[in-house]
């Protein structure tokens, strides 16, 4: 499995990833499934991973083989994701890889019993545009995050919706978000065993057109165990100060 | 959708249940999923039904229709769910009707397009043993809640998981154990469209043969409404007073 939470706020997008990845609950491993570019002054683009690994890591190698390609031949008409014209385009550009995997894979992956299901969430502001996040089906069509819902799952999506629903609007400052995207990972992977440490963070000012933040936070991380520490503590003390059920 | 919760404590069992049923989206009704059988002194027992609602609905009409044969022939060597000697045996014999009612309908259910599963939590005591909490598949089959994992979920199970995994434990008192239920429940009625108002709630305290609380939780109760409440702007304060994410 794999969890995936992506916010779109005023102030700028918040990501994070887990790296845990299984082929069944014997065959666990640990696979990157956050992906960025940068070109500073210009964009900054992230993409985030789930479903088939295969699918997934062609999608990235594909998208990656048309930059270098380009920039081999020295092709400046070659049109990749670092000079598309739009967050859409880029989105359209991703989605164009994904359905040439699924039209290449689908068939003989579900004849073989497997699931060639993926998804991949899409962010970034490129000069000149507005922040984007969208969510990339199987398909290769998108949706984007709004003002009404402005955050993104994709993975094991169900323990870490509540807290999100709760307290993130596109007004949550990009500190509060961070602790918010913190606790949503937390309460997953403390419920389901296929979403697991380390974790991949990135952060997007709006406007500034490059990484704010771009780190791993590895399973020691003091930041991400005081969180969790503290709340699970302020849980416990906010559930036994609920006033007894009337019966 | 769906969703029960049964939690065995050792001040006895505490059991909630939703009531809203769907096939498809535009196809919601409201049934009742918990029933109720009581011989005052000898035994207490509970069913809570998730699944296919005709499998289900027919496994009760069997279990009731045996209890009323029995009745009119003066069978007193007729078992039934009100003379099993055990628990346990009450559990086989729930076991035995989802087996024939998945015999019987569960290749045409699957010829049309449909789902036979089902799964049933079966929750009491009677004279003489200890109380107990079972969960029951669609093949008949079933486990029984433990020290271990003292609570059992059926239906939408995960977005109220977190607050038993973190709350309950077998010397919970009942008392508690019914706000953890409420809180677990309106967790899952906050985030499932498909779960959903009223509630049926029934505790069994241990050693009492006999329903201690069996009643219907209506959407305007009072009680209800306060948790719900209460536990939001808990947790809005407990978030906002978590430390600032180390970036």
């Amino acid at each position: 499995m794999t969890y995936c939470v992506g916010l779109k706020l005023n102030e700028g997008i918040v990501l994070l990833s887990d790296t845990r990845t299984n082929a069944g609950v014997d065959n666990v491993s640990r696979y990157r499934k956050m992906f960025t570019w940068e070109v500073p002054g210009d964009r900054a683009i992230a993409l985030m991973t789930s479903g088939n690994l295969s699918i997934t890591q062609g999608v990235i190698a594909r998208l990656e083989r048309t930059i270098e390609q380009a920039e081999i031949n020295g092709d400046k008409d070659a049109e990749t994701i670092l000079n598309a014209e739009s967050m859409f385009r880029v989105a359209q550009l991703v989605g164009a890889e994904m359905r040439l995997m699924q039209d290449t894979h689908r068939a003989s992956l579900e004849q073989s019993g497997a699931a060639a299901d993926a998804s991949i969430i899409v962010a970034g502001q490129r000069k000149g545009g507005d922040p984007r996040l969208y969510l990339l089906y199987a398909a290769g069509n998108f949706i984007e995050a709004t003002e009404d819902t402005c955050y993104l799952q994709i993975g094991e999506h169900k323990y870490g919706k509540p807290i999100l629903d709760r307290v993130v609007t596109p007004e949550t400052p990009i500190a509060e978000a961070l602790k918010a995207a913190f606790v949503s990972m937390d309460s997953t992977i403390r419920s389901n065993l296929s979403v697991g440490m380390p974790l991949d963070l990135a952060v997007i000012r709006s406007g500034g057109l490059a990484f704010d933040v771009l780190r791993r936070i590895e399973p020691d991380d003091e930041g991400f165990l005081d969180i969790s520490r503290k709340w699970s503590e302020a849980l416990r003390e906010a559930f036994h100060a609920l006033p007894e059920v009337s019966r």
